[in-house]
């Protein structure tokens, strides 16, 4: 791309909290922007935001909207994508879309550049972005998978409230306030907003995220191992997950079990693989009590791994600490990154 | 043991935060007191506490605090239990201690009662209370493996701050409401008070709990793993362990995988084992959300299983969710109940 190109760019969900980071990460990237358009819902259209300075007015999104856009971030829920992003992509604008709507869809890549940027080329308007929990996941397995090959994959997550957006962070915050003050917790959001039941976040532990599916495992998890799968291409690769919600407003945490093909490699092999990846960052070290933590990720784009140990008993298992800003790397970073690698290959 | 009988009872570390849980519990079961001794460091020595409406005044634990005591419980941290414990064996008394300092060793019984309540008979003088994350696992997975024999764990822990006392409780009491407020957050003691570095808990995750091995493992890890294969008589059993330090007060919960030995077991085998099963409460139908949490779980004496599910890929591989009071189970009913199979059984 030549560095006098600049283009039309849409955010549709663009007061969520999502849709903040991705205003945020056009700017902080210096992102070729020509124009940019905010879209929201009827009820936020209005909204003021900021972006290097100007105020822009956030807009009802409508098909109409699209006219123009060359590319459309689009996380204002998988609803607003099904029925929208079919609009835009008429209309010639390139959706990279953050829902789940088309992430198993065929012909829809569904890409972490750092893993499987080459499948960008081949998309027909529609480029997904990965659930959160999974990007980072694969962003720290796929150095390791390319040396020693990956045959297993065990994860339990850690996960940040404002995964469930804006409101959610709102009801940790206040369930927090009340639980201090000795107060009566009330619950009407999380674990799931369109769900029956809700539990109160504040000082607990939610092993709900999404609804759960027929088979007894939440949607949050089926995205986390089929997604894996696609992205990596490893369709018969073995992968299980139980994801928690946590009460902490920002970065998802993974503890990662993996069992690798190539024998006799070493926690040291893992390491220096690591610290060789794009976008990964190693913090290991125990001497020194080195790790990533949730506060330690946040704001920032890199995914983070620590923890690294060989498992005691299996030959070729190994277990990881991988923690990353989940709307970031998770989300906006991740979006605007895959619109990067659309520019710079030439692929719009 | 004879309704007439009572005894002596000594609590050692009285009025720590598994002390003061050691103290309900004997009054909520009724336990046969005769005289209770409630004993701590000199530096807490004076201090006063209620049992059964009176009034006992704490007494600093010397090695004659322990003449005529027939039943002492300790938790007052390893170095206590190492000097004291011997001198009250030595006048006389059973010690059921709550620190790592005799756990793994030779001759001493390492003990869950609904597991191996038998091996406490072979007691010569101390009898070993596991790690707080150790017992509620192993009393959830005593059952499947009766039944269906068992071959490798894998767990992930959600382990809240009480396990590292009272003081850590205000520590996330005190940085939470910082956090609110805006403030910075003060780290004095998480995750480890003799360690080097501290971090913030407040709306954060440590995956460190206890100092680090050499092996990269952290004690706490080291723990689940030596002590689940002592308690249930599996010293080849696989099992790994990553334990992390979360922001709530109250119970411990575990994200667990297990392969069993028995081929074709379902889903509804292990949810019909565990309803079955001494101490064991099961919380699993999603259809209704019913799943454990730790607040749920809090101030009961019961393990709560939940989020049942077959692995999908490994025949035999199954995912559990299992929620405890980390000071009850995990550490002062499990002693009281030690103590109460010892005198149902004449083993005193």
């Amino acid at each position: 791309m030549s560095s006098s190109n600049t283009y039309n760019i849409a955010i549709v969900g663009a007061t969520g909290a999502v849709g903040q980071k991705m205003l945020e990460t056009l700017e902080d990237r210096n992102f070729p922007v020509n124009q940019l358009k905010l879209l929201s819902s009827s009820r936020s259209a209005g909204t003021k935001a900021k972006y290097k300075g100007e105020t822009i007015v956030v807009e009802e999104a409508t098909p109409e909207s699209f006219e123009g856009v060359d590319i459309a971030l689009f996380s204002a829920g998988g609803s607003v994508s099904k029925s929208l992003a079919p609009e835009a992509v008429k209309r010639g604008a390139l959706v990279i879309d953050n829902t789940s709507a088309y992430r198993m869809a065929e012909g829809v890549p569904l890409v972490v550049p750092e893993v499987n940027e080459a499948d960008i080329k081949d998309h027909q308007g529609i480029i997904a972005n990965p659930n959160c929990s999974t990007i980072q996941m694969v962003a720290a397995l796929e150095p390791v998978r390319k040396s020693l090959g990956l045959s297993r994959v065990i994860v339990s997550t850690y996960q940040a409230v404002s995964g469930a957006g804006n409101e959610a962070a709102e009801e940790l915050r206040a369930q927090s306030q009340s639980f201090l003050n000795g107060e009566e917790l009330e619950a009407n959001l999380l674990p799931v907003k369109g769900d029956e039941k809700h539990y109160p976040i504040a000082f607990n532990a939610l092993p709900q995220i999404d609804m759960f599916q027929e088979n007894g495992y939440t949607f949050e998890e089926m995205k986390m191992i089929n997604e894996t799968k696609k992205i990596m291409h490893l369709p018969e690769l073995s992968v299980a997950a139980t994801c928690v919600r946590l009460p902490f407003f920002t970065s998802h945490a993974e503890s990662v079990y993996i069992e690798v093909e190539k024998q006799g490699a070493s926690v040291e092999d893992v390491k220096h693989l690591l610290a060789n990846a794009p976008g990964i960052v190693l913090e290991d070290d125990p001497s020194t009590q080195t790790y990533p933590t949730p506060l330690s990720a946040a704001e920032k784009r890199d995914v983070f791994v620590g923890r690294i140990r060989k498992d005691l008993d299996q030959e070729n298992g190994f277990h990881l600490w991988v923690v990353s800003d989940n709307l970031l790397k998770g989300a906006a970073w991740n979006s605007v990154q895959i619109a990067e690698r659309v520019l710079a290959n030439g692929w719009l």
